[in-house]
Parts: C-alpha cells; sequence; structure tokens
C-alpha cells in the first residue's frame, strides 16, 4: 500500500495531470504504445466531422478556398515549429515519413554534390528504424551515381566513421528499439566539422523530448505526427529544411502543391521558395485536418515541463521494475543517463514477444521489437505514475506466474 | 415547360437515378466539379467515426491487427480493380498521384535501361496536367542520366514523335481540360510497336469511362480516387503494374509497407512481389478508410451503365448549351465523338472565370482552368437530367444578363 499511495500522491502532484481529458483512452487498460500509435484525442472526431459533412459535403470544391485547404499543411506546420525548435514557415506537415526522408536525402545530396562531388557516403546507423536504411538503399539504387550506404554499430562510433567522402549522415534522435537519444547539437557539430550534412529522423522525438533544431544547427529533419503527437493514424509525416539551405535545390517530388504559384497551372515546374517547395501531391485532409487536435494539446503546456514528466515516468519505472521483478532475467537496454534516454524504455527478456503478448491480455499495452525487446513508451500527456505502477505490477505477475507460457502467447501475428 | 418536361422523363427512366441517394449532395446546388473533387457518400462519416472511435480510439496500436490496416491499401486495391480492367492483386490504393507517378516513372525508365539503354526520351503531351509533367522534370534532373522530357502538342502528333529513343509515353487518358479521351488499347498498340512503354494516367477516367488496362496491354497506371470513385479531399490515389513488370525492378521509394516481410524490421530492403512493393510508408488510414465507401456504390451498377449515361448528359449538355445559347461566344473544347469524349464538358469563353463565378454563386458549380476554359463534369452517379437543364437556364441568365460583369466574379482567388 506504500507503494500505491506514493503513486496516487505523485499523480495529485503532477501539474500535467489534467491533459490527460483531453484523450479519449479505453477504460481499464494502459496504453504504453503512444510512441507507436499516440491515444485520440478527444476533439479528432469533431474535426474529422466537420471536414466530412461541412468542408467536403457541404463546401465541396469551394473549400480549397472557404476551408484554407491550400495552406493546411504549412499552417500545421507553424503550429508544431515551436515543438522542434524551428520558426514559422519552416515546417510543412506532409506526405509520410518516408517520402519525405526520400526528398531531403535527395536534396541533401544534391547539395553536396556541388559543395564537394567526390563525397558519395551516406552513413547511418546499423540500429536505426529499417525504412530509412531502405529509403537511403532505393535511392542510391535509383541515382546509379557511385553513393554508397555505410552503418555505424554504436552511436559512439560516428567519429570514427566521418571523413571526407561522407556527404550525409542520417541519424535518428531518440533510437525506436533502445530509446537511446543523441545529443543533437554536439553530434551535428561533429558531422559539420567533418564536412557532411545532418539530417534527423524526430519520429520518438516529437512532443515527446526537447528538440532544437535550429539552435542544434540541424540540416535537415523529417518525424512522424501519429506518435507522441498524436495525430491520428498513418496521420501525414512533418518535414523542416534549414532555411539556409531550403532554397538552394529542388526536392527531386516536384507536385503541384510545391509550385510557386500553386493554382496556375504553368506547364514547367517552379519551386516554391521555404519549405512549400518540399510539398508535393494533394494531400488527405480528412487525416491531415486531425493533426491539428493532437498539435493543439501541447499549447497547453510546455516541452519542458513534458520532459520534466517523462524522466520522472521512467525513472520510475525502471526503478520499480529492477526492484520488483529483479529475479526474472531482464536486462535494461534504454541508457540510465537522462541526457540520453528519450521517452520510452526497453528491456530484454529470452521471451519477450510472448511477455508483451500476456500483458496485452492484461490491458497493459506495450510492443514487441527483435531480438528480444519489450518496449514500454511513456506519453507524458496522458500516461500516469499510477500506470506505471499498474503496469509494473501486471509485468511481475505475468513473469512470476509465467503466463506468458499459454500457446496464445506464442504465436507470431502480422504486427508484434 | 416542353423541355423541363423531358427532362423529368428522362430522369424517370433514369436506371441510375436512385444511386444518388448514396450521396449527402448540398441542397439547391447543381454540382458538376465531380471531376475535380468527388460529391460525399453517406456511408463515409460512419466508416470514418469508426476508424476514429472504435479502431483508433479504443483498438490503439492492436487495429493493425483487429482492424487489418496493414492490408487495407491493397485490399481496397482489389475493391478498385475491376473498375479499371485489372486483376485481383494488381491494384494498390497509397500516397498520392504524384508520389505514385514517380515510382511508376522511375520503374519504367529502370525497366528500359536494361531493355534498350539508348532510350532517353520520355514523351508526353503540352496539355497534360501540369503536375505530371513537373515530376517527369523532378525525375530526369534527380537522374542526370541524360533523360529528356519532349511534349506533343496534339494528342495526333504522337505517331510522329514516337522513335528508338522513346523510353516511356505518359499520357493522361482523358485530359483534364479539354475532356479528349484517347483510344487506350490503339495507342499503346502504337506506343509498344516503337518499343516503348505505355504509362496511363486515369485521373479523369476512373470511374467514369471504360478502362481495360490489361486489355489494352497497357504498362503503368496511375488515378486519384478522389474525383470520380469520391473517396474525399485529398484521399489516397492508386498505382497499377502490369503483372509481367511488376516484379522486375524495384520502385525506389522503398519504404516499410512495400517490403516483403512487413513487420519484421529486417536490415536491408527486400520488396514484396506484386503491386505490394509499390507501397512505400505508413498511410493516412482515416482518409484511406472512406475510399471504400465512395468505391461500395460502384457495387451496385456497372461501367457500361454509368457510360451511357454519362454520354447521355455530356450529349444533353452540349446540345442545349449549343441551341440556347448560340448568340453567345462559347466554343466547344470538348470531341463530339463520343469515343474521345471523357465525362467533362468544357467551352471556352473570353470571360470564363467570371462567368465561372457567377454560375457558383447561382448555385452551380463547375470549374475554370486558364485559357478561357469553363468545364462541367458529369458524374453519372449522382448528376440527373434536370440538373443538366438547370445549369443551362443559369448559364443563360449569366450570359444574358452580363451577370459576370459584376467586379466580385473577376478577383482572382488562390483557387479557380
Amino acid at each position: 500500500m506504500q507503494l500505491e499511495e506514493k503513486l496516487r500522491e505523485l499523480d495529485l502532484a503532477d501539474p500535467l495531470a489534467a491533459l490527460r481529458e483531453e484523450f479519449a483512452l479505453p477504460e481499464g487498460i494502459v496504453y504504453l504504445d503512444g510512441n507507436s500509435l499516440g491515444a485520440r484525442p478527444r476533439a479528432s472526431l469533431a474535426r474529422a466531422t466537420q471536414m466530412i459533412e461541412q468542408e467536403w459535403g457541404e463546401g465541396l470544391i469551394c473549400s480549397w478556398n472557404t476551408a484554407q485547404w491550400s495552406t493546411l499543411s504549412t499552417r500545421l506546420g507553424d503550429k508544431l515549429a515551436k515543438l522542434i525548435g524551428a520558426d514559422q514557415g519552416e515546417v510543412a506537415v506532409t506526405d509520410t515519413t518516408t517520402v519525405n526522408l526520400f526528398k531531403t536525402l535527395a536534396a541533401g545530396l544534391r547539395v553536396q554534390a556541388k559543395r564537394a562531388p567526390q563525397r558519395k557516403v551516406i552513413l547511418s546507423e546499423l540500429h536505426n528504424f529499417p525504412a530509412d536504411l531502405y529509403i537511403i538503399e532505393g535511392l542510391t539504387d535509383l541515382l546509379q551515381q557511385g553513393y554508397e550506404l555505410q552503418l555505424i554499430e554504436k552511436p559512439e562510433d560516428l567519429n570514427a566513421k566521418l571523413n571526407d567522402q561522407v556527404a550525409l549522415v542520417l541519424l535518428t534522435h531518440v533510437n525506436y528499439k533502445s530509446g537511446h537519444m543523441y545529443d543533437m547539437a554536439a553530434t551535428t557539430e561533429l558531422i559539420h566539422q567533418n564536412g557532411a550534412l545532418a539530417l534527423w529522423d524526430l519520429a520518438h522525438s516529437a512532443g515527446a523530448v526537447p528538440v532544437e533544431l535550429k539552435a542544434a544547427k540541424a540540416d535537415y529533419a523529417i518525424g512522424c505526427t501519429y506518435k507522441y503527437l498524436n495525430g491520428g493514424p498513418g496521420a501525414p509525416a512533418f518535414v523542416w529544411v534549414s532555411p539556409e539551405l531550403c532554397d538552394a535545390t529542388w526536392q527531386p517530388l516536384s507536385g503541384w502543391w510545391g509550385h510557386a504559384r500553386q493554382f496556375a497551372m504553368a506547364p514547367n515546374y517552379e519551386p516554391a521558395s521555404g519549405i512549400a517547395r518540399y510539398l508535393c501531391g494533394t494531400q488527405p485532409l480528412v487525416s491531415l485536418g486531425m493533426v491539428e487536435c493532437g498539435l493543439d494539446i501541447f499549447a497547453k503546456t510546455d516541452i519542458p515541463a513534458l520532459r520534466r514528466k517523462s524522466l520522472a515516468l521512467t525513472d520510475l519505472f525502471i526503478e520499480l521494475v529492477e526492484s520488483q521483478c529483479a529475479h526474472h532475467p531482464l536486462t535494461l537496454v534504454t541508457p540510465r543517463n537522462h541526457a540520453e534516454r528519450g521517452s520510452h524504455v526497453s528491456f530484454e527478456h529470452p521471451h519477450g514477444y510472448a511477455i508483451v503478448q500476456a500483458l496485452i491480455a492484461k490491458g497493459v499495452i506495450g510492443d514487441y521489437r527483435e531480438p528480444m525487446i519489450m518496449r514500454f513508451g511513456f506519453t507524458p500527456l496522458y500516461t500516469s505514475f499510477q500506470d506505471v505502477g499498474t503496469a509494473v505490477k501486471a509485468l511481475l505477475d505475468v513473469l512470476d506466474n509465467e503466463t506468458w507460457r499459454n500457446p496464445q502467447y506464442q504465436t507470431r501475428r502480422a504486427v508484434t
């Protein structure tokens, strides 16, 4: 009872506790997967209904003007900017993370082709989110210009791999598996000192940890709105380009939304200036519109407050798991050092997959990543300290009672 | 009264008349812009609500399995396939038209680079939808491999421009301005005889006119779901690749959704076989899900019935405009020949822009395209013969009374 009392007190003292009411979370669930798909803001349904009934149904084609659909991507970008240390007019919400990665990667290589054409290496991490590596493969394979992907095994290997052949470094700020976070400013400085460009994937950062793109002098950044930003399943992603580089090159997905005169239907492509040139085709407006509901919740708090709570939640989770489950073969993968930790915590266990399934059956939703990694995301907007206690209790129960041995938890499903 | 009587009788005899009830059209509006943004199926709101409340809100991350999100793109593709003469497993609904164009264009050039590397010309039309040309510019500029865009001025110039330098021909089946429709089978045969590949843009065709991709032996096709297919504003687009070519090459936007083992998180890209390799990143699921509501309506009719009504509507519109408005400087741009006509009709008028605005103010919604083109789309699913009469009456009124001279109709807005 002493622990439960302490957790209740932590929740009572939590200045962000009221924000949980902004979300429609199912009863009886502890949701620790907001780093994969953020929970639903209550406002989303009304916003979608408005877009479907009024803007689409009643306004029809006229909504391009009357509902300002044509500027929605950049207006949402302006709302998102302050969460990632960018300025107004520098961010667009559009397309998917992967497509935005392709655009920025291609643009970055183009910049280097002018500055330092001998630089043909794209450097990334072996343990980066695989799609980031796939898109590098896709682009280099398309270009047939001698580009080569090289991978570091650990963040600390970066310095040794940087040399005068490296054109661009693509790193994910917070690793999707380990939860390791880079020092963006120091790492970008190191990359720049070696003459390369820095492209940051913020999928597991935006809305969860402090990001200061401009202060860190980053070159490009892309990220996701459906994780910690709670934009809705598959909601369009975002893209930011340093103003120093933005107008220096085209990005190759040169569609009509990125044209300088969007509705002029001119026969030749003429990119808009600023981040608007990173737009491409017509966006899925209902999914795009709901992004605003997630972003609006951040206006009720700030990143330092979110970060304080996130660290308190992850500290508590690590402490409770390690103290209560010490007799089980669990290994902490996530850095203990605050400066290197994102907003999720991963533990390895030889039966990680089945344990995660058994936990889900008990209403504690985390997820699993190969090999052996149980991943628990702590979204400071809607996770309580009592949630952390409930999750650890459930984990202990599954481990002590070996519930995970149940064959139904062993069967691999499409999505793990 | 004689005409009104005739139109009422045409509507009474229309076997598709009941389908209008499937759509939530605003009262008192004649909507002739379904070729730009299709009207809202009544079912869309309930489907979106289900996806937002249940699948996202309650199911959360588990909906990837329980709501089968991971196969939604290809399941929708299967529903769409019969509307374009494709088989099951050959179509995916994903990304934007422009992005799909980039994928197929890159793949087609790759096929030709193996077959006939000297072919460096991409042939298209000067009057094609500009974004189609922009994306060719973007790709050729990216590749730096000597590719060159050449444009024909008129469809009949195609034969003269085909030669052993042409790698690929990108044509829009129904022209967005003139409404001219190509004979897809004959044109594809001509292209193939000259050793080139045929990529068809079906934006103004799918759901409106007969399309038989396989019978025509087309190589690639892309198109839009938010026009005649009524998928919702900016709903994801579709892509089809001939099974003979599909597995021959990667497409360069190699994201995780196109991976052979979607959730294995393997470090190397290994494309899925079949059209699934044309998937890229996580899709905007709410916008994607609503596509189904539009497609389901087509199950209640068939393309030949839709085509008969479409031609009857466009014939009637041309006949009434030419007979009633003969004293005004209107020029029909759309072919009179049925075999060459899509499902919209365009007239030129020196004051076309202002006339369209004056018509919109009277509740008759068409649109305007530079230079001087007034465009009226006739979606056979929800347009009545009486709508045609109402539209022509409004046009005559605007022309006879010179309502269009009102300064409020002269001011250009962002979207024309």
